[in-house]
């Protein structure tokens, strides 16, 4: 694996002007209620109201002018799309996202906001893909995939990084959700370089191809997800499939109704506004909770674009 | 007038080992969009989900054993009632609170939670303080009154307080809604002794018996509110209604429709969980934003215990 630690460091300097160091977040009463001591990284606060700022802006970073001016494509469901659109518009490069039909409006409108020309095409990873392929060989531009490469992998991991020297004392176990892998996978290299704590996975059981990979030992190359956490429908990549299985020690389940309860907990509790993709690693700890009793739990809370019109509740 | 900042340093240096010293939020697609600069003290992250955890804890807190033994009573249509629980419970003291029987749900259940009895009656201000006055006989427990009482009024404002030593550059205007009153006259007396900005309270069109009484150089005894922002159906008390005709510079009204739209603006925009009430100094800029143009304004977010199934949209 050449993907390490140092890269996570540089990513972070990179980045680091631009970006916002979210607040670690706690709540006594959720912490009675659960049985452990809870730490939210609240990337929900990040710049484009989640953690793919961080990736987006190492990768858009990371490129010479000469590649910049042929501009960046992506295919998103929705928050990489975003980041990719304001880390070019901090450039001046030119962007295309490349986004499923069923995408949330708002985050259509968020895409858009940031300047970005928006390509539609039918929810499934194949269009996706095909429509990328066909626009790269039209324009030139450069793919910045939303998970499966290094520089992505480097820059979420700067989440985990932040987060470990926020809390005081050592974690216990650090816990992130996984659509693509590009957030469990530079978190996984990040804690286990810099602590001894343990690094826990958590996906919805209706989009549960990680767990299903690890299981069998080889990465499932298709795989339907039915699940309400919209930002956790992707198909974990092969880099992030690599990454995972030698940094991530368990990955959990949960069910779409304790995925809904866990967010009514978040907003409730903690007073922020979080997808459902957030909600999922609490999920997994309330369905599971032999483990984290007594522990000191960090979990990453990965987004704050919800449409407001469209609640699961 | 005899309540001045020292009442207020003295009142922080008493609660701040029990209250948050909650963050200053700012959103810069949000200052684009109104056209000032926004800050926002994050008082839904305070302690009991609003600032009422400072006011009842500087009365708590200021009380003598004998007369704790015997207990405290409150009416309160929510936030200070839990506010009074909470307090009373960190020095074991019983509780009482009467509420409105159409008090929200969530408010009723947080009440509760913190171990105080609660006792229901008829959503008039006549019949809380009827309740009240008949307890009190009965238990010989002392009225921490929601609002008119100077001992509230420092309290609330420590979160002035606060706020202007957390912003850096000086601030040209800090606003806060109305309710009783307490947070903006506690507002009014802090900032007029530090600073040079402008006090401004925010009441909706249809609960605006705090501007009406300044306009008419009297307090109204008697109003019916009919507005969404629960937290400000309250009737300006005596005490506050001095303390605000010396301290407060303006007050500017809002309607319900906008008080609607600026709540989702700070739900989608700061990502954070408030209630309708602390919309209403946003909506009040965004109704007549011509003074604001380019300033540093300073606003209270006062609470944030919604009810997630009953939502404004």
């Amino acid at each position: 694996m050449e993907l390490t630690i140092k890269d996570i460091h540089q990513a972070h300097k990179r980045i680091a002007p631009h970006i916002h160091r979210t607040p670690i977040l706690q709540s006594q009463l959720l912490n009675q209620m659960i049985g452990c001591e809870l730490y939210f990284k609240a990337e929900n606060f990040q710049k484009i109201g989640a953690f793919k700022a961080r990736g987006a802006c190492n990768a858009v970073f990371s490129m010479d002018n000469a590649s910049l001016q042929k501009g960046v494509i992506t295919h998103s469901s929705g928050n990489h799309g975003a980041a990719l659109a304001w880390a070019a518009a901090l450039r001046g490069a030119p962007c295309t996202v490349v986004m499923p039909e069923n995408a949330p409006q708002v985050k259509k409108d968020a895409v858009a906001g940031y300047g970005a020309h928006i390509e539609l095409c039918e929810p499934t990873m194949a269009a996706r893909e095909g429509t990328v392929v066909r626009l790269i060989s039209e324009q030139g531009s450069t793919l910045v995939h939303p998970y499966d490469s290094d520089v992505i992998i480097a820059g979420q991991g700067t989440a985990a990084l932040e987060l470990l020297e926020q809390i005081d004392e050592p974690v216990d176990i650090v816990m992130a959700p996984i659509g693509g892998g590009g957030l469990l996978g530079g978190t996984g290299i990040c804690v286990k370089a810099q602590s001894n704590a343990r690094v826990i996975g958590a996906e919805p059981e209706q989009a549960k191809d990680a767990w299903l990979g690890l299981q069998r030992g080889e990465r499932l190359a298709e795989y339907s997800p039915n699940t309400i956490a919209d930002g956790l429908r992707a198909t974990v990549g092969v880099r992030n499939f690599e990454v995972m299985r030698e940094t991530v020690d368990e990955i959990l389940l949960c069910s779409e109704e304790r995925i809904v309860e866990a967010m009514r907990l978040i907003w409730t509790r903690l007073k922020v506004i979080v997808e459902p993709s957030c909600a999922v690693p609490l999920a997994a700890i309330i369905d599971q909770p032999e483990q984290f009793q007594g522990k000191r739990v960090a979990i990453i809370l990965t987004g704050g674009n919800v449409d407001l019109d469209s609640l699961p509740w």
